[in-house]
């Protein structure tokens, strides 16, 4: 199809987006030139935006553009003592929905995997090293993906965190609410029978 | 979540992409700042261009930021003097991708549709109308989606066509390929059944 070039321009750039493939990058341009060019250049501006201005926070690395994400700027966060580790800011996100947790966050941005040249530099483990001091951590929640990488990750976590006398806990493994048994890969199902608990 | 302004503002005017929802935006939000900052702002660039910059083909109503599409553009297409009139610029995409057609197009953008207030105004049909004349146009191809609204526009159109001898012909409805008889709807069928063709 011969598009004009700045339609084929935009239907190649939309592709760029997580999930969006050939197809879908036509329907969405068409869709905002025909029915949205306002929002289409709303979108623009705050994409350019926030390419540019969005960096990690200094505290925890999460997305922010100020230096301290709005959980690590909250004195009563802070004061938990309490530091949950996540491999991404989108698990940040997640456990933030549950309203449960109350502490701060450290996100990795990934996990030790030596397969892709990914040790504790490139996670910065020394920052989180230094994080734990600075707030005199009393315990540091691991919730990093279960996986073998993942698993890596945080045993040596856990070991940086045991060093300077944290207590150091993992989230429960197990069958997810709503989760069909017969359904469950084997390793859950075992995990689960020899950790069952009273009732 | 407590996102920082700057990242609640992209999540947010991501949803106005057609088909990405609230965690689709979030996904792709967090994609884009890990991995693609580069291609986020070259969408950035491209999609406030394409929207400020893009109009409607003086000839045919496609989009473009020229004067002509490139399908107008092209002395040879417009010498079949052939006009197939589609709803929507996809349509022409579609046709085009079949490498089958050799004449211009006629874009409605919509069809008429008397509870929505669209009417002849609204499609520019005066436009097409012009169109015929100045091309003197020899067979008009109707290939507007079947539906209600659909078919009246297309007796429409065939109408506004005949006055000026134009041939007009729409395209072949039936069982299309791959389709399934069991699943296909009762019009279709019956549609296909009165209009068998010789074997």
């Amino acid at each position: 199809m011969q598009y004009s070039p700045l339609l084929a321009d935009l239907i190649k750039n939309l592709q760029s987006l997580q999930g969006v493939g050939a197809k879908s990058a036509q329907r969405i341009a068409f869709n905002l030139l025909s029915k949205n060019r306002a929002k289409g250049i709303a979108l623009a501006n705050s994409l350019a935006s926030a390419m540019t201005n969005i960096k990690e926070c200094s505290c925890c690395r999460n997305f922010t553009e100020e230096e301290l994400c709005p959980v690590c700027s909250s004195f009563k966060r802070r004061q938990e003592r309490t530091i949950c580790v996540v491999e991404n800011p989108a698990d940040v996100s997640a456990i933030e929905a549950t309203s449960e947790y109350f502490g701060i966050y450290f996100v990795l941005h990934g996990k030790i995997s030596p397969l892709d040249g990914i040790g504790p530099e490139e996670l910065k483990l020394d920052q989180l090293e230094e994080l734990i001091k600075r707030i005199e951590c009393r315990e540091l929640i691991i919730a990093i993906n279960p996986s073998v990488d993942g698993s890596m990750t945080s045993f040596y976590i856990a070991d940086l965190a045991k060093k300077h006398n944290v207590k150091v806990t993992t989230l429960a493994q197990g069958i997810p609410m709503g989760g069909e048994i017969d359904n469950m890969d084997q390793t859950t199902i075992s995990y689960s029978f020899s950790n069952r608990k009273a009732f």
